[in-house]
């Protein structure tokens, strides 16, 4: 067997195509380089798959994404790109000085815990009647922190003119808002930094457009 | 002017006395032994001190906390953590092993992306009707994953018998379990080690009840 083969067998992905926090990490692992298998775990179907009792074990949140590698089962987004970023730290994600790995994290932790958890499905489904609004209405208000931070952070990508983990929770979190109908003209920075990630081919392989699970009516061809 | 006073003017820690994520700040400071100026922002009073012109400039998402260090100003708790730790690196909240930070991370981010934003004050505002039983699912949801993987990482503490990042987490997020009322019998490990975590000077010191905003109905004598 090649070392391909290997590394193919044993890092596993368990991924939703348009999950954004699964996206972070399939944009991470192209990055890195890391061959890996993609496992789909629908969130709709079967009244969602990430609450059977075998997913339960790998993820007791119930969520995606979770990562098989080395021999452990690591979950939540920004700690599995953290153990890539010491695995394999070549191209890095974060800056080499602490202030700018606090800038990058903290960009990162503004859309990861700042407009993510409040727009996802489980909690839209709970907010029911008015939940477009409700979404919309939390993207709006962290892209208008982001657009202000990324104006004094951003060169070609969201920190300077390096791809960062940054950029990884940027590019996701504006599919959502476009799914959401935001308006986007207020944000000329956010817009700008994500059409220049866009060309980048890790973030090309790693789109929710693009994934085994991706229905055929949302693949691009 | 001895170093004592130095570093008290330098380090200045934007915070309220009841914000889970300005109170693991807080005990970061208190375990790194960092001296401090404490600046009040009061999240009720006045429409939300948060939302001034002039904190606005400090932290574009008018959250709490804020930290001012090394002519920096650092948002979001979790990277600001993540910078002391790499700053004062004695003694560790992250373990030495790349799983083993992982893992603490990964139970830091199931507290502060998968429970604290969605009971917070700004979002419960907007449930209106029917907050804190809004609030009580999420934390019971949340605690169902802890107390999952706490019986497989804890020792004395969350990961092992070091205080850790995920400590920092737990304790605010066990008085907000409280305040809304979360029967807490389902969970004997969150319980036992936020006990044990209760004894230790640093924690008691960063406690909600021992801040200069604390109202003094909620002091502790």
């Amino acid at each position: 067997m090649t070392r391909e083969h290997i590394s193919l067998i044993l890092v596993i992905l368990y991924s939703y195509f348009r999950s954004s926090a699964s996206w972070r990490v399939r944009i991470a692992l192209a990055i890195k380089d890391i061959n890996y298998e993609y496992k789909a775990v629908h969130l709709v179907k079967d009244g969602g798959q990430q609450h059977s009792e075998e997913y339960k074990r790998l993820n007791p949140m119930e969520q995606v994404p979770t990562l098989v590698i080395d021999g452990h089962t690591l979950t939540q987004s920004l700690p599995i790109i953290e153990y890539l970023e010491e695995r394999n730290p070549e191209p890095p994600l974060l800056p080499k000085d602490s202030f700018g790995r606090a800038q990058v994290r903290a960009l990162s932790e503004l859309i990861n815990s700042g407009i993510q958890p409040l727009q996802n499905s489980t909690v839209l489904e709970k907010v029911g009647d008015g939940k477009e609004e409700w979404a919309r209405s939390f993207i709006v208000k962290g892209f208008q922190a982001l657009e202000t931070l990324l104006k004094q952070t951003s060169g070609k990508y969201s920190y300077g003119d390096t791809v960062t983990m940054a950029d990884l929770c940027l590019v996701p979190q504006m599919f959502a808002a476009k799914r959401f109908k935001v308006d986007l003209e207020p944000f000329p920075t956010i817009c700008r930094v994500h059409d220049a990630l866009a060309e980048l081919s890790a973030f090309k392989a790693a789109d929710a457009s693009n994934q085994p699970d991706t229905p055929d009516e949302l693949r691009s061809t």
